[in-house]
């Protein structure tokens, strides 16, 4: 699917951390975190996962591919509703356990698959010493998509 | 150390995506994924993990702690650099196995144990078919942090 492969990572931290070899660390699952949010807004998007394959298929394609967790299988976003996510950059921590792509939402712009254009529509509030979740009030748009 | 809950998730997947219980879900290890953007920008600045005592915590405190993986304890950040982490809000994601801190970063602004303002200062570039590391050239601020 693609030629596109990962070094292990090196043990020296120095070259982890400052380095110019891109060698993601993988957890024991074989995946990576991937956070990604809107190129234009910076708005946070979602929080999915991607192995190797995933990641390598996002960097050949530019645009992105995900492991589903609970489908347990490759996973391209938006292939179904047509929101799918197109790269404009990807990044990745001094550790590099975790990549943040910016991206650009095709179709309606949804990308949650309440078809919220975030995931992250319920902000956490103290109420009476408890936590509860406070609905943001974001309108769903049209279409729907699965999520991992 | 705090009297913040947190109940089990329901089976029922509506009330998980739009019922206003916060029930976060920790994974395997107990942890759950924290997203973490500057407040003012917008920026990513940092994914980190929580367990169920480092998220009361930053809830009854209003201040960021974190679970260090690397160390095995609780981590709040910023704690002998002076970076710490003031929350202006924290979301959760539609089946809440994700949280999103914004916030404010106390003393130089710094988050990265590296002394930068991100942990993301090195984008993924394709040259030669070959994915690699390209400095942002983001500065080192002054200090320093520990980091899972």
């Amino acid at each position: 699917m693609t030629n596109i492969t990962f070094p292990p990572a090196p043990s020296d931290k120095a070259a982890l951390e400052e380095g110019a070899a891109f060698s993601p660390r993988f957890d024991a699952n074989g995946l990576i975190t991937a956070v990604v949010t809107d190129a234009d807004t910076n708005a946070l998007l979602m929080v999915a996962h991607m192995n190797a394959t995933s990641l390598a298929m996002t960097l050949e394609t530019g645009i992105a591919h995900y492991w589903s967790r609970s489908r347990g299988k490759l996973w391209k976003k938006g292939e179904t509703s047509g929101n799918v996510q197109h790269i404009v950059s990807i990044a990745t921590d001094c550790d590099q356990d975790a990549v943040h792509l910016s991206v650009r939402v095709a179709g309606d712009g949804a990308t949650c698959h309440t078809g919220r254009r975030t995931c992250f529509y319920r902000n956490v509030s103290i109420r009476d010493g408890k936590p509860v979740l406070v609905d943001l009030g974001m309108k769903p748009l049209d279409d729907k998509d699965g999520h991992a």
